[in-house]
């Protein structure tokens, strides 16, 4: 849990992370490390001195925050990152496992032993152990499980049964209850008994004695009313509640729609089985939109930035053998026109623009229907209307920039009719690009599928193959 | 702000879209008002049942939450959109153009006449107003600015002053502010006090005479705590604290890495202006990666996606105005080699795909580097270990798939020194795009501006054009 204390120079984390470089580097630490194992009896004064930037390092460390730690290990090489690694106290590793991301998480953890992964998800709550689950070795989570409570082991069973975008993914369990029929002073008693709250407590549930979910108590309305007065006369009845099963994007929309801090999660039987808080939908709007942004350029994973050149092959090479795929179709169209450019070697020069305008239009194309399509604004019904109003844009950018092409080409080559199927070439191809750029992602929406998934590499591909095909086709027909 | 029995069907807004929906259409209601105005006193019964109707859809919106029916009104073309927009509750208006994208703001304030506007203005807070300030006419603004109080204005005055992308454009005005000596109890009884807490109120901000901020006290703390304590012994002093001209972009990444719910704003002498709140961080970040999606494809502002062609032409035109140029660049450099592709038509067919590889690839790293500039990771002095990973991974990538390619065209035309050319400028081609992936984003950084804009169209040029040279150049070399 975050403590005040360690943000005091929290904008300033870039600032930390220069000041354990410079430790780093200044003074050699790494280097140093690897030099001392070699000769280990060798310079005694220097070891002394290397000793003192380990525990000013160490001091560092321990005065920082856990995400920020968690940052300073991202932004280091591997070899300087599992030495600080090493420096961070035991107690503090499974906070900041939760806090890096998947690439650097791995590296940690192959540097772990089985014993201290195991002690690093003793300070974890059942929630948490659950999101590093997947990244740890069976055997370490069998000794994990053996370590929890029953109801624990419950909690983590039902945590790690969720898949990864779902509400039940998000949820945690630091719920504080309490029943209806007791007055606000018997509530604010018992919260005193508390250490202290769950971190994002903004409200309490209200629960019965089976657990069924009878409404919310905003602290809010806590503090401003009577002390006399009872739980049920001011708790929330109707209010929001999430399912386990729900997708995590529409509990992520409910947050921004409706700026909630928590909102409970109940079963089918509307019984309270956890809550979901801002923090875990801030979590997890961040990790879909860095997915997001990886994979429109075709990139599977994170990778991370000091990552081998051969892990980094692995993990570009598939969008680069589907584009070589399509590519080499745009090819073999041109292949078949080679006539037509052995007579009027101009087309040649002329065709990849046709081909690029296509591409660029398409792709404007398919960002505004994938957007639309992610804030619910499109209905299946709404394809026409789309087609219509893309189409009519394409038309016109094509004359107008098709009809200046035109200009162009004729101004280069001395070719009225060279510079007519170019504009006719470009209009075409543009109204071509609009109709698959709304057919594409309208059509996976309405299988269920993820519209902006390869919708890009789908529309350069057809932009591609079919502006080669329009160009060399008319004037195949029209010039030679 | 949001009542809690508005959410009761929360998830459904896409269900309460229809409704409305077939509300509209099945008993054509924005058709009849046409119909009905054209033939005023025609068919009593007919005008009997269209009242019903439409009561029936008011009351249906009356019962929606804002920013439910701002996602209505989203989805809705403009005729509807404003019909609707007519029947919703004067007095909720504010709140909705509070919610509602840019676009459908617009489309809504065109509608409406001054005072309508002025009324909107009055339920809504000043930092709310300043939100809405660059949409308003000039006039509605001075006849808003005379209806408020003197401090309103000041703080009117000072919201509008920052620029959109700071803390000051974040923050509201609705802080809770206690004193440091003063026991819990007198605490608990000043805040019973209240009507209502302002939303997002997680912690009471512990301020002097002169608003000084001395430090934050939790409400977990309040509420755990024995009332006889005073606040200064449980306050947190050191907290973390923003500035108006800290850039908002900072204090997202200090909300989502502390998981804040709110921060104080003070000024330059500490004293206390104003507060952030995690749902203004979260609707920045739902913008900022809106804009960011747009501006990927050259979108340059949120398009309504019922605008007409010629709102979306304007939208779109000087992207494909830069793409125009730059094509028309690879189209002359092309040009340059015409002789060559007369003697062997075949390079024709073939210089698309390396010129779309190298674009491909050029892409992938620019998306890894401006990733890692925007988490941080990368300091200016990294650029040459990331230029070597990067060429690695260029020079391997070129020699498996140039290689491959390499075959495929030796099959295809018979000619081995044919397919050496085509494996040398493929190879070649992706270490040029592999140098131009981080040498534009990195320089952009340096020079303190943001990589991630026109990368993407800098990196197409320079592959485009430079893979057409390559390989044709190699070919003009080699072959002929």
């Amino acid at each position: 849990m975050a403590e005040p204390e360690d943000l005091q120079h929290k904008e300033d984390v870039q600032h930390h992370l220069r000041e354990v470089q410079q430790l780093l580097s200044r003074h050699k630490l790494v280097e140093n490390l690897v030099h001392r194992q070699e000769m280990p009896r060798h310079e005694l004064v220097e070891d002394l001195v290397h000793k003192q930037h380990v525990a000013e390092l160490r001091k560092k460390l321990d005065s920082l925050h856990p995400a920020d730690i968690a940052y300073i290990l991202e932004a280091l090489p591997l070899d300087e990152r599992l030495f600080v690694w090493d420096l961070v106290k035991a107690e503090r590793d499974g906070e900041i496992l939760l806090e890096v991301s998947d690439a650097v998480r791995e590296s940690l953890i192959e540097a772990m032993d089985p014993q201290e992964l195991v002690a690093a998800t003793g300070q974890l709550d059942t929630d948490e152990i659950a999101d590093l689950a997947p990244d740890l070795p069976r055997d370490v989570m069998a000794d994990v499980f053996r370590s929890l409570s029953v109801e624990e082991r419950e909690q983590l069973r039902a945590a790690m049964s969720y898949p990864e975008d779902s509400v039940g993914a998000l949820m945690d369990f630091d719920m504080v209850t309490v029943r209806e029929d007791v007055t606000l002073e018997v509530v604010l008693r018992y919260l005193r008994r508390f250490d202290e709250l769950p971190d994002h407590t903004d409200q309490l549930f209200v629960v019965d004695r089976d657990d069924t979910l009878r409404g919310v108590l905003p602290l809010n309305r806590l503090l401003v009313t009577d002390p006399d007065e009872t739980v049920f006369n001011i708790m929330v009845g109707d209010t929001l509640a999430l399912h386990p099963d729900d997708k995590a994007e529409t509990a992520a929309q409910a947050f921004e729609r409706y700026d909630l801090v928590s909102a409970p999660v109940v079963d089918a039987d509307n019984k309270l089985v956890g809550r979901v808080t801002v923090a875990a939908v801030m979590d997890f709007i961040r990790e879909k939109r860095e997915t997001e942004l990886l994979s429109q350029a075709g990139l599977r994973e994170e990778e991370d930035i000091f990552a081998s050149v051969w892990d980094s092959v692995k993990n570009r090479w598939s969008w680069l053998a589907i584009n070589l795929v399509t590519a080499f179709v745009a090819s073999r169209v041109i292949g078949a026109f080679e006539g037509s450019i052995e007579k009027l070697v101009a087309l040649a020069a002329l065709m990849p623009i046709v081909a690029g305008m296509g591409g660029n239009s398409g792709n404007q194309t398919i960002t505004m229907i994938v957007r639309a399509i992610a804030l619910g604004q499109v209905a299946p019904e709404s394809a026409r209307k789309l087609f219509r109003k893309e189409i009519g844009v394409a038309a016109v950018n094509g004359l107008l920039w098709g009809g200046l092409l035109g200009l162009v080409t004729w101004w280069l080559y001395r070719s009225i009719p060279l510079g007519l199927v170019m504009t006719g070439a470009m209009t075409l191809n543009l109204m071509l690009a609009a109709t698959v750029g709304v057919a594409v992602p309208m059509t996976m929406y309405k299988l269920g599928r993820d519209p902006a998934l390869g919708s890009s590499v789908m529309i350069t591909a057809v932009t591609d193959s079919g502006g080669f095909f329009i160009f060399l086709g008319l004037a195949t027909l029209f010039l030679l």
